[in-house]
């Protein structure tokens, strides 16, 4: 890991008023670090793009736990996908609604596959894959 | 709650034909379930572009823990939107990055909002909120 | 060419009454019709996720004309990859501002080449590759 | 319409030759011109997700010109919403199928309004809202 460096960006200046209004209602302090954050969320899009790097993803679902079976397919489906799936969380909507979010940490194209099969299965009501990072990457 | 009900869509028959191919490939068994997967995909953008009515967002960031200030001021923030916040998950990557996935329970504007404020923290790597439902629209 | 078949759709009585009020409201008068829509979206994402099939795409650029070697590189770029680009339409937004419209077709790989270039080229102030389809196995 | 200013970013080294790695493979030859493209992207999301000031769209429909009613129809809903669409363009994909893209002007409510109402148009087999820019706000 290497240091801190520094750039210059020649912008029009009312171009960049407006930058620094958007950023400031989005709760941005320092304008540095909004463009970083633009740079990072670029190179996360281009790492899932590309779908052969170890990467993390988000895979939420939501489904009625009543369903018994439902459950039960689903935790062998993170079972089979054991090392991709590393980390779960349950949260009880109400009586019969719940959350589950789980992280999956392998290739994109992997953890695609997993997210497909899971939100494909019968009884989830919603289903998506966030496209995270592992960070080491993003410095 | 009402029961199922039945309704026909007719269609042409080789674009039946892709589209059975194409989820057979997602892992469906069962093409009213993906047809249902399309309808409460859809549903679910549509109550998030509203903005006013309770739902359910993921907020996934990923940072570097051995910035002791951020774990302070993130945790600050998630007590200031108490009631938003319901539920978080702390993954350690390696020694420097966490990833942290918080479920949000308010209104889409709100959750928004805190979203917008957590991404925009210094030393947030990478921001995401996903748009998940509180499933009790989604039968 | 094959006819028209007719499959039905197992779903939840409410449910069903939300996308009926949704669709409606989009303007939808057929409920058939809607579904279909979403089934051939689906299709048009994932001809567009594997890459290698001819398609269509648009690519709208806006810029300000009165850079005249800007005009002249994007001539250029449109030259050199002439069986791509098939039509062009210019708009004049302002004295300085042109928006663009390109219409590729090529393989999605191929059309996402191009875009990219198109957009980083200096002068363009916004650039856009929307994925559409040739529709030929849209029935 | 001011002059150019320029401002500086603190950034990890190894970060930015991330950046400067991917945005090279999309064809930037100047890093300034890679951020200010983010930036103004960014801009372009806020203004949209605003919804009441004027931009520009761009439609993009696909569909099948054998059914000369939807040519009636599609041209109808231009006339009437004649001040928002502000030009056409048509291309023939093959004897069945044709592009058509249609650049509107109008706040970005009124814009997805029309765009709705196409899209849904029975006989419209894919349609698409790319949401651009005026450019007079993108300097």
């Amino acid at each position: 890991m290497n240091g801190t460096v520094r750039f210059g960006v020649s912008i029009n200046e009312d171009l960049l008023k407006k930058f620094d209004g958007v950023i400031a209602k989005k709760g941005y302090t320092n304008r540095s670090e909004a463009v970083r954050d633009l740079i990072r969320e670029h190179l996360v899009e281009v790492e899932w793009e590309r779908g052969d790097r170890e990467t993390v993803g988000v895979i939420t679902i939501v489904y009625d736990h009543d369903l018994r079976e439902l459950t039960t397919r689903l935790t062998d489906l993170q079972h089979q996908h054991h090392p991709t799936i590393i980390s779960t969380m349950h949260i009880h909507l109400d009586e019969h609604n719940c959350l589950e979010v789980l992280v999956a940490r392998d290739k994109a194209r992997k953890i695609k596959e997993v997210a497909d099969k899971m939100i494909a299965t019968r009884g989830v009501k919603y289903g998506r894959l966030t496209m995270a990072t592992s960070g080491t990457d993003l410095l």
